[in-house]
């Protein structure tokens, strides 16, 4: 099967003649194409994801396809996505190498990335989280990976020129921000034949979300942001499933989404993602044995913003007399006036990270993809109960974001709804 | 001088063997060269600007120069702004054709548009001003303009598809945005070799501008919403040098600087300038004068927003099922959800606007443009008090834009600095 544009979707015998047929690929193999041992591990059904190895080295294919399948449907997507996923991979490692895995190898034609096999331990961080496991270093990483990407694709570092430049490219990447657009800020809001919930116990939840005036209007805020504000290249998928982990390792991956957008979108889908796992733990819980694992869980979403907070005000000192132009240092070249700048620049982040931290907390509970967190708690009584202790802080967190001052406020809303 | 690129700027003869050669500007002159009228009007350092008149037809050529000369300084300036202004021209005719002349002709390679000759008795909107003349008309053909061209550009009525295609375009038009981020946002808040002022009249003012750290904080804040918001596409430089009038007929020109950015910098733009307008009225004066002409441009401010504010959501009303993305149908389906909708949007188009026009108000006093307005004045003493009235106004609206809740707060505002 090819499609005539000189694409055609990989089986396991074409990939190995494809790997031999690719220097940068076969010389990571080794040249050793004997006992080469492959396994297909994406669902098949928007990516293939091939693992490779041989007795010499390792690496990962992965091959976007022209569709994804949700619900039986069919859904078409342009492979162009795995262009801007290489492309940012390829960003995000050179502003981050610690954090993200090497591109070895990139077919346009073939919307195929050839990638670092980022091997065992290392698990998704989701289902890390599911199984209660501790990441001492999570924190103190994603907010690194954070505040570099964020950081260096901004006017805080960036000239306009540069700037304007990165937006019209990433422009093209409008149909995944499209799918965005549907399933985080519109299907929750109305009847849509894709949303799904814990029936019947949350219908009347998932009814008031669609009929929640305060909600529908703030939604449509962050909408017009995610839509119309270029403020930097985020990731625009980074949840827990975007993220391998051990405990001492921490690779972001998956960056098709990207795009210039806000940077409350990535900063509040970790930490919205966060809080799902938190309010899952009770229905994975025998007796209270994840009592002491959710306080670890609340400990690194404090962390994670305070980190974040630290790290990127850090990079702008370093960078205040550099090439960004948003705030010329012949202007802003006091110290009362650098702290009024960046109490604002900061906090603006902050109400914005909530922001679309809930509205992504609340399509997961009441739109079309849910989260394992959740939907591997079998008790459908049970998972309801957590479903909607989520949902009511979601919704107190996207209406009354500007509110909150502090992570700390937001860590003690969390437990005030759980107690 | 040919630059061998294909570009050669123009002088008559080579004018006239141009026009000979192209078929859509030889017939607007009725295939007459042999009493062709040729004038250049343009000031020569920026554009030239050539009128010519046969006796069976008009036209007006327009052609970019690859700099600008700015106070004895040469500034290199793409002629590429010459593509985005006939772009623009021709969407904006489109979207507003009473109010926009027509485009004949655009050679990309000769940076050149042939469009039609605004002809007497049209005059520059400013001059006007200057000269006391009411044009009863104005408010009701420049809110017109406004309405149409930000609302069929923004996502009340384009999907984003059509948004970031048209957003990805206009980011080549980058050098002209950079002229407007310095000499709008940064110039005038820091110490810079362009900048003057009525001096030593306005000495104090001057620094006192650079000094104020909560009008810095400000300032910066628009900054960002022009650099990084894409809200409509704008003609960008709006202010009443770009519109030619008569009593009964409003043309709008030069859209070189348009890009899609906020639209509250179009509608700031023209409102801060008849602020401007008004405040150097008595410089005009010869006694009590010009007291009801000044009601008459207070009217007009009030007019121009209110009718916007009416032509705008009329349009929104009109459209609201139409293919606009921001707001879905299925979503914002009820009357008192979209008066809280519409409320949010205009209050925030409103406060932007007086941000924008406050700025480009304080750029015309103290950075490298200033305004025939002022400069008319040549009694220097009295205009310094003119224009120290339309700065103290400036910084209160800039700093303090979003307490104001109507248009009406704003001329009482006006009156009270001028009391």
């Amino acid at each position: 099967m090819s499609s005539g544009d000189g694409f055609r979707p990989l089986d396991e015998k074409f990939l190995v003649e494809y790997l031999k047929a690719t220097p940068s690929l076969a010389a990571k193999l080794g040249n050793q194409f004997d006992k080469l041992e492959i396994k297909e591990v994406g669902d098949g059904n928007l990516n293939f994801v091939y693992i490779v190895i041989s007795p010499s080295g390792s690496l990962v294919i992965k091959q976007a396809l022209p569709y994804i399948r949700c619900i039986g449907e069919s859904w078409p997507m342009t492979k162009e996505r795995a262009y801007f996923e290489a492309t940012t991979l390829q960003e995000e490692r050179r502003l981050c190498p610690e954090h993200v895995p090497e591109v070895y190898h990139f077919d346009r034609t073939m919307c195929l990335i050839g990638m670092r096999y980022i091997e065992p331990p290392h698990i998704i961080l989701r289902k890390g989280l599911i199984a209660g496991i501790e990441y001492p270093l999570l924190a103190e990483h994603i907010s690194e990976f954070m505040a570099r990407t964020l950081f260096y694709t901004s006017l805080l570092y960036l000239t306009t020129t540069e700037h304007k430049s990165a937006v019209a490219k990433y422009c093209a990447n409008v149909e995944l921000c499209r799918l965005t657009e549907q399933v985080v800020f519109s299907d929750p809001y109305k009847v849509s034949e894709y949303n799904h919930w814990t029936s019947p116990y949350l219908d009347a939840d998932a009814e008031s979300v669609r009929e929640d005036n305060i909600l529908k209007l703030e939604v449509a805020e962050l909408k017009s942001k995610f839509c119309e504000r270029a403020q930097a290249l985020i990731h625009g998928d980074l949840h827990t499933g975007s993220v391998m982990v051990t405990s001492d390792s921490t690779q972001v991956i998956d960056p098709e989404f990207s795009f210039y957008g806000p940077m409350g979108f990535d900063i509040g889908a970790f930490i919205g993602n966060l809080i799902l796992a938190y309010f899952a733990q009770d229905g994975h819980a025998e007796g209270a044995d994840r009592k002491v694992y959710k306080v670890w869980i609340l400990k690194t979403i404090s962390e994670t913003w305070n980190l974040f907070y630290k790290k990127f005000t850090a990079l702008w000192d370093e960078h205040k007399d550099g090439p960004g132009e948003a705030y010329l240092p012949e202007i802003y070249n006091n110290p009362d006036l650098q702290l009024l700048v960046r109490q604002k620049y900061m906090e603006d982040i902050f109400h914005d990270s909530l922001g679309f931290g809930a509205a992504k907390m609340i399509r997961r509970i009441v739109g079309v993809a849910h989260v394992e967190d959740f939907e591997s708690i079998k008790d459908e009584s049970k998972r309801a109960e957590c479903e909607r202790k989520a949902l009511t802080l979601a919704k107190t967190l996207l209406k009354e974001r500007t509110k909150f001052k502090s992570i700390g406020e937001v860590v003690s809303a969390i437990e005030k709804i759980d107690a």
